[in-house]
């Protein structure tokens, strides 16, 4: 039996891969992540770790759990942990939607929700924002979707939406609400404490972004212990590893990096704005660690040459909403000064 | 919105929590990891190991899929990696089945197969192994389904399949044949190197066996490079996280310790079978690192007595056509010494 495209899954046959870029020694502001470099804990935890390998790891990341519960003063059983919130997300679809299925996203968001949902058999119901980038209440609920997925702070666009409109949403649904709160360390709003509150608010957080340790994979869902334990009856036992799940336990333990990597991106994403404004950028409100600016030359332009002179930003100047924009992280004060010389050296060469 | 069993996913509903007892202390004999402890070779990289955690992982585990490409002279593309082959499974179905579509497994054969099979909304075509636990290749191809399933050697009855069987299928077969070699380094034939003779075989293997790295959750598929592509394409990207995919690299380099292991499970195996045999047990033929045998006591009277004396066997008593059948791991001399008087103690005194 020859097998083709045409044998694979209605929904997935047209996969490709994913954004891959060869990035040699280029400086990655594309991506997100901390530029302060590793979170200290979990290099510490790993330079001692010394236990058995040959053993599988705690079934459903128990430790991890509980160090989260006493984080947020939850119970273990608030929570699901695994690889990655990409893990997390894949399994809300497999615990609550069917084949067919239409869930809910406002656009612009993350590119990756529509991935799932498709990967899952269902389509997405793509809802617009409003003119500021906040989401249109009515808009969402309309469809009556069995899952709605909402990032806050919203990527690419790096705003908050109000909590006011979470909470209406989260009223009016006539299923779960997913808040996926990748950048919520960055942001002054987070619903992760108020999961008991509602029937139906499943959390998303990651350690890829603020906690630097996009290297482990490993995210986490919250959410009241009704929903969380339906969804940890359908996830892969053992999907998170051991190491990847003790180092994150350090590294919740020790809040002190985390603190100094906020407070970095609270001083310098004014500053980093300031020096796009006067380059002739457009930035948009942002409560995350990036910014989105709409670019006073061609995108493509702006990005190619930034790539020639071995700087990496994410480029979102095709997509409607965002024309002619691009995404880039908030650097240390040196890395947005070298970015922003760098702009002004494309700009003046073009 | 309250959010009850109700709102679950219809094949997902009745999922509970996989097999998670209360270890304590106790050896244990029922997970078939290695017995020889940790593998040295990833121990002494994780001991070296100091690379940036802020950064993603490479997203499809190239330094990885290269090691393995070298260690059975295939290339990169024919290679899947993800966190434990239990991610691979998952894949399969997301890439080759529709909802409501039948997959094919042998019975008895690994229990969290209908799991993976459910959860992406298909059923499964549990089709009966003959008599002495070989493939009933008629039966297995009947059905026309677009996936059929096939674990050589087999868990938990030990046996490898034929090879011949296994080909006879592969060209019978309508879709593509899954062969799960959780176990194929203690066993004498693997169809690894001959994915690209196929169409339609993909090979499962995992890290979690031989490699004595279970704690890591590494496992990966092979197959012929456009199969490989297509699953590439609906993987989510960079599921491996970085320490385990370098430590399996390190481990893939090292083959010592894989040898070493697998010589000793061939001493001790028949070793451990002698002295079954000699207590009433009837175990059945293994080419794996474990066996199955049918207990000359009531299998719960036995497994709960090796409990309360510390040392944990797999019970599949209950089960049809294992019916007061144990599975255990095989151990060193030392461990298979300790297994079978505690065995003999339990059956003095019941």
């Amino acid at each position: 039996m020859k097998i083709t495209r045409d044998s694979m899954r209605s929904t997935t046959r047209g996969f490709e891969r994913y954004y891959n870029p060869d990035v040699g020694d280029a400086i990655r502001l594309d991506t997100n992540t901390n530029v302060l470099g590793s979170n200290p804990a979990a290099e510490k935890f790993l330079s001692t770790f010394s236990a058995r390998l040959d053993n599988y790891p705690n079934t459903y990341s128990d430790h991890l759990r509980d160090a989260l519960g006493e984080l947020y003063g939850l119970e273990r059983e608030n929570f699901i942990a695994g690889s990655g919130s990409d893990e997390m997300l894949d399994l809300v679809f497999k615990t609550f939607s069917e084949w067919g299925a239409t869930s809910t996203i406002p656009t612009p968001s993350y590119t990756l929700y529509d991935y799932f949902i498709t990967m899952n058999g269902g389509s997405s119901d793509f809802v617009d924002l409003t003119e500021d980038f906040q989401l249109d209440v009515d808009a969402m609920v309309k469809n009556k979707s069995k899952i709605i997925l909402i990032p806050s702070p919203n990527n690419p666009t790096g705003n908050s939406f109000r909590t006011k409109d979470l909470e209406e949403i989260l009223s009016r649904a006539e299923g779960v609400v997913v808040v996926d709160e990748a950048y919520a360390e960055y942001a002054e709003d987070s619903m992760v404490r108020r999961v008991n509150e509602f029937n139906n608010l499943i959390v998303l957080r990651t350690f890829s972004k603020a906690y630097a340790m996009a290297a482990l994979r490993i995210g986490y869902a919250v959410s009241n212990m009704d929903v969380a334990g339906m969804m940890n009856c359908v996830k892969i036992p053992y999907s998170l590893n051991m190491v990847s799940e003790l180092a994150a336990v350090a590294a919740v333990k020790d809040q002190s990096f985390i603190e100094k990597s906020v407070q970095m991106v609270r001083e310098q994403r004014p500053y980093l704005m300031d020096g796009l404004r006067k380059l002739g950028f457009h930035p948009y409100p942002s409560d995350c660690n990036f910014v989105l600016a709409k670019s006073p030359i061609d995108h493509k332009v702006l990005v190619d040459g930034l790539k020639k002179k071995g700087v990496l930003i994410r480029d979102f100047g095709r997509k409607r909403r965002t024309e002619n924009c691009v995404r880039m992280t908030v650097g240390t004060k040196e890395l947005n000064d070298m970015l922003l010389e760098k702009m002004a050296e494309v700009i003046d060469e073009c």
